[in-house]
């Protein structure tokens, strides 16, 4: 049976790697729609190649460049925000591709899961942000949302459980990152380049630096937690160097399910699209032999970002928003040079312990949210550098 | 839904335990057949405690006996092998879990699928010595058969495969035993009593022995080939010292599941009783902090039992069972300190050598090849033992 795919951030990395898997999955899988922010060029050679029915550029202003560039194809072409949530919508689309990075793509993601389509989901802040206003909305099927990230991925493939109450909990891995075992001192004096050299991922500079920070596992127990209708003391983080185990779920009959490969994003992206089935792809296997697979605690005292993400989602409502955005301007601060790495989780915190907290609360309320915290972590990061110089 | 058991093997190990699993699931699952060699005195506390419908005594010399410490219980009692193949296919059992030790567990398993039961099955022999019989025969159900021990229980919770294509292959883990590191030299001088002190699991002499030997692992790939209709080449074998790790199963799309749990066969025997539910249990569960999990090759030239199981599987036929008999003896007459500890796979092998294999083997054909080759590996060792005297 043919799959129809609509892809929502097309010319970024889970895009471009997306279009990588389905070149391998052959004629079975047919791009319908794609949608791109702004890299207009690149997308015009995605809809040479794949001839989508449909194509929808975020930034409008060079539509008319692409459809020049194209001229000729049978595509119909879309615009801004409304143009992307028609591709979430195409009526030919089995399974719509959440790959876009922000917030820009939780609209999207109810459309699409409000006209019915599978879903793989690429898009952390959906969850982070919105998780609980989709679980209010009732749209939070698991049937039909399959995360594109390594360690979700992991879970799902291990969850076959038909009932929450055959789970125990579930461990995330975390590598670490390139500071694991570093002291605060020694935390002090790293810089963007150190932190931009992960031991085990090729990602972009934002996660990377999560990576660094432990930021992004504090992300990702807030998206398990809405995926997998978990309560947080059931989601445990465990330290795992080697990026070999992507995640583990526990059973309460004891028995412990782990999901082990390669660190490649391709991985997950496939599975999304051939779920239930598995189908070849040109990822590497795990070779087991001659392998150490270690596995730690984290380490709270010198990387205090996970715990803030805990805290973040016990707060709920507005709160996942405001460490959302707060991080968001932290990391750019460091990335610029302007903030050192330990005051990354300072001025998370501090713009939490100021925010108030709106417990149930709309879009336009988590929108608003995390711009606040992104103007209030510019505000307090000054006072933070100020202080230090 | 409550779950009726029959219960083949009821005084032996995995039977007991079987019963130590059913106590802590609770009223839900009831045991209404219970089966016994000779261990009549423990099959009248096990009638008195579970209240069977039926209770069967193989070694029916002692059936009065039973019957008068029973005196009172609602219960009807069966004699001998026809006894027991009557508890294999009781009426008002939905499961049949098949216990016992040795081939004589190969005619109950026949009887309780043509019964359109359930199995759990815990009987090496049923699936080394007749798993081609049964597959000739289509009983080789793998929604009907369900493994009861710790690595093809693994593999079973790990496939989640609909097609067999999606299956790359499959890691049988082995703690490689007592003597694993050992050169040839040293394990000349090995005793039975420092092969019976295995590092992680409880197990009787004889699979203690097998598993110091790697035989035991050598049976285990031949069971998988049958349980899970693979290929030879499909199935590996990877040493993991620590016994977390019970198996693996690689998909085709380079993703990796693995089954993980403190070694303990109540896990096995549950998962086997609740599928496809998992229900609480009194195992305690592995907990991965401050861990180290290690995979190697398996050592070939100082442990040749692996590779002569292979050989066994690859010839077929009554092969097989000739690989069985002749290991049986082999153990034995090391556990009776008559051949040293390297001239077990010798032994095998030299029996191998002289067989005249049956390439499409009746039941008749397999009993009389164990029966041949058990013979034939006390004249082997005589041999043996007098060259080396």
């Amino acid at each position: 049976m043919i799959k129809r795919i609509a892809l929502l951030g097309s010319t970024g990395s889970i895009g471009t790697q997306t279009l990588e898997v389905i070149d391998g999955l052959g004629d079975d899988y047919q791009v319908v729609a794609l949608a791109a922010g702004g890299n207009y060029e690149l997308l015009a050679k995605q809809i040479s190649k794949y001839k989508p029915e449909y194509a929808a550029l975020v930034n409008e202003k060079n539509l008319e460049k692409l459809k020049t560039i194209v001229n000729g194809e049978r595509c119909q072409f879309g615009k801004g925000p409304e143009g992307q949530l028609l591709a979430a919508r195409w009526p030919s689309a089995d399974l719509v591709v959440i790959a876009q990075v922000g917030f820009s793509g939780f609209e999207p993601l109810i459309a699409a899961l409000e006209s019915g389509k599978r879903i793989a989901l690429a898009n952390k802040e959906s969850l982070v942000i919105g998780g609980e206003i989709l679980q209010r909305f009732g749209l939070l099927d698991r049937e039909r949302i399959f995360p594109v990230d390594s360690e979700h991925s992991a879970i799902k493939q291990c969850w076959t459980a038909k009932y929450q109450e055959e789970i125990a909990r579930i461990y995330i891995t975390a590598s670490g990152g390139p500071f694991y075992g570093m002291t605060q001192t020694e935390l002090q004096k790293v810089t963007p380049q150190d932190a931009l050299k992960h031991p085990n991922w090729q990602m972009g500079p934002k996660i990377t630096i999560d990576s660094a920070t432990m930021m992004n596992k504090g992300l990702e127990v807030i998206e398990a937690k809405w995926l997998f209708d978990l309560s947080l003391d059931q989601i445990k983080v465990v330290i795992h160097r080697q990026s070999i185990v992507h995640s583990m779920v526990e059973y309460v009959d004891g028995s412990t399910i782990a999901q082990l490969g390669m660190p490649d994003m391709r991985t997950p992206i496939q599975y999304a699209l051939t779920y239930p089935e598995r189908k070849k792809s040109l990822v590497r296997s795990y070779n087991p032999y001659g392998t150490t697979l270690t596995f730690a605690e984290p380490d709270h005292v010198n990387f205090p970002s996970l715990k803030l993400a805990f805290r973040a989602a016990e707060a709920g409502g507005t709160m996942p928003a405001v460490l959302n955005g707060a991080n968001e301007v932290a990391v750019e601060l460091f990335l610029a040079g302007t903030l050192i790495f330990n005051a990354i989780p300072i001025l998370i915190e501090k713009v939490m312990a100021l925010h108030d907290n709106i417990k149930i609360p709309e879009v336009s309320d988590v929108i608003a949210a995390n711009h606040w915290a992104r103007n209030m972590a510019l505000e307090v990061g000054s006072v933070l550098r100020e202080r230090m110089d």
